[in-house]
């Protein structure tokens, strides 16, 4: 058998350009196997309208020696009519999921890509719905996931996802910091073989809080839990000021900054490299990447879709499944 | 008199790097006459320490035809340690921002920028003071302050300023986006000379709310708040999610970007050119522009602090006072 990783693929919402960026993948080689998770007619109907080449096996459990790039079929409910989303087909994208989690909990595959899906038509559809990374959590029995935007020269982990704003306070909590900052931690050694990592953690209020006067968050409970973590020996630093926390001297000197919820964090890391970041789930029993961007229905089968994030989250998967092996080959 | 503009410069926080600033930023030729606001045995003491010459003319109310820098003295309480708060002197960083809003308002300036003050100190000494921002807005009657930082090819207002997080999501309200857009579209054309500008809004929870599933206030408060302003003809974009408001793409196409909160905004432009970032406050009734920093106590007195914005601070001012000039003289 092949040493090479397998990397099995979701393409995400079949109206959107997921589709149109898994055709422009198989087209290049890659140091991994691709195992693309989706309906074969979609597919064909993509790669017609995109006039690309749909050149795949169909998987069998096991890569062979032959190919690089498979198909894992599973079946759409209702034909894709390109750029509309349709409810129809939201339990569709969540069997291709579901097919990719059996797998990776099965170790056939080593690492899941996934792209992107539409949050709205699903929850539209009846089934509640909050994120990939919430849907994998529970789905992989994984207790706390955390989400993680990386690019060259910046990572950027948050203790909260998708909640509205209002919401967000009252969710950092010291137990939660504290499982937050174990899976962090964990996992920049373990996946990303940081030995001793450094994480800079965000206050939650502006300014850290300035000392009480604006929120005490800082105070009552980010602050106990990085002292807390520092006690074990651990480089985790903070709170300081988010709008300090991104400065380009402050990043160079650390490997990962916690920020405390989504649009602290985000907005910088796409401002600064939107193309090249990607989405990686800690805290699940198996590797997932994904794209940063989402369904760009208006792009869908028009040939412009840039595959560049799609590209880095397939690299990236193919290097956190390098490094996890080599962990768990160590004594 | 002469026709250069007369701008008024606090240096805020005594024990900080202000001085030292101040003290730089005298020696460089400028397009318009300095008026340091500033204790002088601070600054005469501050200038042997980091070896720098102090020529500074007397301010008597106009410039002359000899100076181009003047001093208008204010005296502190007591004498300041480098690097150390001392509760004692905030009123004296008070008295320099009253002094400055007087001459400003007499047209004596034609500009503020003020250097960096520590929040925490002034509230320490028993008078509450959340940011230069608001105090200049109560002190000149201004109802809305919007504070905008700026660098070259970004503007970021904000809707609110220094509230604890777990507050925003009940200050932003349709009244208050309103006064705040009227503010901002008014300020981009009358200080910035930009005649029909384009505002782009950022939604206030996540992905601007996923149509309802992350919060409500997109649906019922930010999009009815853009839909009036585009009735009456203004170009004010939105609400988009905060993550790709900031791509480079979009931010090509807009002159400014409204943020909801603090930490919404500010990271980003921040992390792209805090050099050169400069914060203003739009709806005053005079120009105020300041530095984006803080005070940095350990490299006062060093000769290591950067002036570049508060030199960035003082060319936007004296931009925006020459424009604000030509629109006052306009029938």
């Amino acid at each position: 058998m092949s040493k090479l990783p397998v990397v099995a693929v979701t393409p995400g919402e079949p109206a959107g350009i997921g589709p149109d960026l898994c055709l422009r993948l198989i087209r290049q080689q890659h140091d991994c196997h691709v195992v693309l998770i989706a309906d074969p007619q979609l597919l064909q109907q993509r790669a017609a309208l995109l006039d690309l080449p749909l050149d795949l096996a169909l998987w069998s459990g096991r890569p062979d020696k032959q190919a690089r790039t498979y198909l894992a079929p599973v079946t759409a409910d209702q034909a894709t009519t390109v750029g509309q989303l349709n409810p129809a087909n939201a339990s569709y994208v969540l069997k291709t999921l579901e097919r990719a989690v059996t797998g990776c909990l099965a170790a056939e595959f080593d690492a899941l890509v996934t792209g992107p899906v539409h949050k709205g038509i699903i929850n539209d559809a009846g089934i509640p719905f909050t994120g990939h990374t919430e849907f994998l959590a529970q789905r992989s029995g994984a207790e706390q996931p955390v989400m993680l935007l990386t690019c060259p020269g910046l990572r950027v982990a948050l203790a909260t996802i998708h909640l509205p704003l209002a919401q967000v306070s009252r969710h950092i909590t010291r137990p939660h910091l504290q499982r937050i900052l174990e899976v962090l931690h964990h996992d920049l050694r373990s996946r990303f073989a940081i030995p001793d990592p450094t994480i800079l953690v965000c206050g939650l209020n502006p300014h850290a809080g300035e000392g009480g006067h604006l929120g005490r968050e800082e105070i009552d409970v980010i602050g106990p839990v990085i002292e807390q973590q520092q006690a074990q020996g651990r480089r985790v630093l903070g709170p300081v000021p988010a709008d300090t926390a991104f400065l380009p001297a402050q990043l160079a000197k650390v490997d990962a900054v916690l920020a405390m919820y989504h649009d602290q964090g985000l907005p910088v890391i796409k401002h600064h490299d939107f193309a090249h970041a990607v989405n990686v789930t800690l805290g699940l029993p198996f590797i997932r990447t994904s794209v940063d961007h989402g369904t760009a229905l208006q792009l869908a089968g028009t040939g412009q879709a840039d595959p560049s994030s799609l590209l880095a989250a397939l690299q990236l998967a193919v290097q956190l499944a390098q490094h996890t092996a080599k962990a768990v080959m160590r004594p």
